[in-house]
């Protein structure tokens, strides 16, 4: 690529594209091996291997992490700095990277414990985390647990095992799911429920309120629209009637998560984002901040959950305060309600000068050749009748007396009207010659065909010898050559026999300008 | 849920999942409405809105992003900063989410310019972009394009008109893609061509080196164990046969992106990252730096890009320069390659107590009771053949003189054999139970039960009346109960009429001590 002018930077990069899977192939099930299927088209090596090459490859690529050495359990590399505070630890089932390894930094966990796909951790390796934190100094040992039964038994299990140890430890039960309309013993969940996956939904339609391994939720509901589906969900979360439901009037405020179940584009969640943030505020709710992304996933879900936290002013300095955590968002410290976020061009700009011409005594000659120019092409072919908008208007508008204005109002009418590529390399050649022409002479006008050719090659990175559009005096020499950029070269690499489109429509025009200057000589 | 002990935390929320797409659905064409056919299944409001709707989701989740009236055009909120300093603009196709908007902010891009889904952004908002950096006070600006031909030509047409506007502007190009062996005239890509998609892939194919909208590439293989894959893109991106290599040998430093072209799960992001460090450092490269998640993605395509750009201490200090942009990952700046990564838990802990326990004159009156415990229950039901590892140890072990050692012992045994809810409630209940039996009395073991009981209660989150298994004193009374905790809460709400299966092995236990302690009197 030497040949382009221009700087170029050029790391090295490639890439990898899988088959995206079938319904059945997508479940999370095809984790599990069920139905005694190996799984396919997964980037793993080894479905007994993935949960271990996952922990480490999070662990090995973040600096701030270290492996307990035996087990599932990520630790801060910092364990130092623990020593006479409490130390937070954290789990579950794996399938819901980054969680729960992405969140240990400076001010989030000290420690988080990794069960097989969808399994709750082993005890061992939880009392194992547990004890480590403790004989580095810690002077006790929080569990912060999801609301599902299997979790709540072995973190319960170790608690209670490193209480015998003699080591100062709690829990806390994390329950943030407003699904069930009535309370069952088993209690909102945390969204991390452990049972075999049961997902299946029929093509068109959506489960609200379902766990995150596609446990049955509560409703299924024809696929909606993002404004509707985000309606729906935060009218279900904030039902008085509902006895799981999250008390919100208007004047409060909260924190928003908008949580990538694992399939969503990032199209889709700035869209829901933005849906949630309208709906929010649209019942008076003020929207403290937001997160949007990845945080707890369900493998590939192709879902999305959203979790409301409300917000005080000490909620809020402690959400903002710093952390090296890896998987926490770059987030901002501003109220998403409330500020202007939109910029008006015209508070940032002087006043855009009038766009007005004034006739000079070059102007009949210049508008006699671009009549010839547009009437010869029009004649020559159909495809070419994009050069209408500027017959049209010839009609109503005087032809300004300096060629470099001429020029540039051509550049904007084909921009405009011609659009694709085409009207890209004619618009950038006239713009780039139109700053030549302050004057009209034949020094000019050469400076400015070359600062045109020039831009061209510059920018479509084409030279002389390349099979594609640009200024030629011989179109009938591109008969035989191969396309070397554009499109064409994407496409095509073998040689074709008819001369090229566009420069068959360059000779055209400078024939055409030719002729109409004759004329007037 | 105020019955349960313990503390939870309960913000709200709900989820929602859509079917995963079909493999016609799911191509990046669906968005583009070929084949006369809406898009299904995307949580969008309309094709026509989602891009405008993306990018203002997008900015007002973002404290420190605004949006310029009448264009797809991201800016920094604090344009003030600009003043003076060399303002730098990006912009692309859509689709691409976080990129481009995700990465404006202090010491990244000063604005961004968004085009239609996979389609170049027009002309005349990239001129409006450069034209408000120019007038917020930026002594110049910088365009930042990615080597595809639509961006070139109409960034370079606005950056032509900027000039004419007395702007001063210049363009620097990304081309890092190395999957041409062979030069082509449109050079290397930036990962963003806006052809439309052609991406067909045979179920059980990969494309190595394809273009970000699915444009060909330059293999067609198998799909392979992650570590193959990763091997594969090594070897090509670095073989010195191909033209667009990236040089690279050992002992060389480098930053390394590991981007999900979207619909990977985290988890197998994690296992492709962990596959690239090991595949690096195997050739004596020192990875620098990793970044491992979503930065310019394909709408839902399945895969992956690597980016290797080689780094040396004033690169990486650049690179490790704070920044507020929101799709900025939380990165430590500690180097990968060559740290420890791995805690010894017997480096922290101190040497474990020896696991050894003394006979007392106890022992016979314990080991018969488990003996008849065992064979009791063991004739009962098969399903409860997990007491098999009890009687073994029973026959090579001494039962421990003191009761709660008896019962640690045993809890160890039931967590490691028995496994699933009913070992850990087991476990729990004789880990809880075993603190209190340091004598052997009647006000010990009455305690001792108690508190086995209150553990399960706080874990299990269960009653008296509720149909689970805990020590129930008439398995009958659960006949025709309704299970409300644990995994039958989930799954049936309707009565069965068979006492619970672990009451009667609670109440066969309690049962077989009794017959052995009566035996013994």
């Amino acid at each position: 690529m030497t040949r382009q002018s221009g700087t170029i930077f050029q790391p090295g990069g490639v890439s990898i594209a899988l088959h995206t899977c079938t319904q059945k192939d997508q479940s999370p099930c095809s984790y599990m091996g069920n139905e005694g299927k190996a799984p396919k088209k997964k980037l793993i090596n080894s479905v007994d291997s993935c949960v271990d090459e996952a922990v480490c490859g999070l662990v090995r690529a973040s600096g701030g992490l270290s492996l307990l050495q035996g087990h599932r359990v990520v630790l801060r590399s910092d364990l130092v700095n623990l020593t006479g505070k409490v130390a937070l630890l954290s789990g579950g089932g794996s399938g819901h990277e980054p969680a729960h390894g992405g969140f240990l930094g400076a001010g989030m966990l000290s420690a988080a414990v990794a069960g097989g796909v969808f399994a709750s951790p082993p005890p061992a390796s939880i009392l194992a985390a547990i004890l480590c934190l403790h004989h580095a100094g810690a002077s006790g040992v929080l569990l912060i647990v999801k609301n599902y039964t299997g979790d709540r038994l072995n973190f319960g299990l170790a608690a209670e095992q490193a209480r015998n140890h003699g080591v100062a430890v709690d829990m806390v039960i994390v329950a943030e799911d407003c699904a069930f309309d009535q309370p069952s013993k088993a209690g909102r969940r945390g969204f991390v429920p452990g049972c075999l996956p049961s997902f299946d939904l029929p093509p068109g339609d959506m489960e609200l309120g379902l766990g995150i391994h596609g446990e049955p939720g509560i409703k299924r509901l024809k696929v909606a629209s993002a404004d509707e589906l985000v309606k729906t969900m935060i009218d279900h979360m904030t039902n008085p009637d509902s006895q799981s439901h999250l008390p919100l009037k208007s004047g409060d405020s909260v924190v928003v998560c908008v949580n990538n179940l694992g399939a969503l584009s990032c199209l889709e969640m700035a869209v829901v984002t933005g849906a949630t943030i309208t709906c929010l505020e649209n019942r008076g709710v003020v929207v403290a901040r937001v997160m949007s992304g990845s945080f707890m996933t369900s493998l590939e879900m192709a879902g999305v959950s959203l979790t409301l936290m409300r917000a005080d002013q000490e909620t809020l300095r402690l959400f903002d305060a710093k952390t090296s955590a890896p998987a926490w968002p770059n987030l901002s410290s501003v109220c998403v309600s409330g500020r202007s976020y939109v910029t008006d061009p015209r508070a940032v700009s002087p006043r855009p000068q009038a766009d007005t011409h004034s006739e000079g005594p070059l102007s009949a000659v210049m508008r006699k050749a671009l009549e010839m120019v547009c009437s010869t092409l029009l004649e020559k072919q159909e495809e070419l009748n994009s050069l209408d908008p500027i017959r049209e208007w010839l009609q109503d508008h005087v032809v300004p007396g300096c060629p470099g204005q001429l020029l540039s109002v051509l550049a904007g009418l084909v921009q405009e009207k011609m659009g694709g590529s085409s009207g890209a390399l004619y618009s950038l050649f006239l713009t780039a010659a139109a700053a030549h022409l302050t004057e009209n002479n034949a020094a000019a006008w050469a400076s400015a065909m070359h600062a045109g050719t020039q831009a061209i090659r510059r920018y479509g990175g084409a030279d002389p010898g390349d099979r594609t559009m640009k200024a030629s005096s011989g179109a009938e020499s591109t008969r035989d050559l191969t396309a070397m950029a554009g499109r064409a070269s994407y496409i095509a690499a073998e040689r074709v026999t008819l001369p090229d489109p566009g420069a068959v429509a360059v000779a055209a025009i400078l024939r055409a300008v030719l002729e109409s200057l004759g004329g007037q000589k």
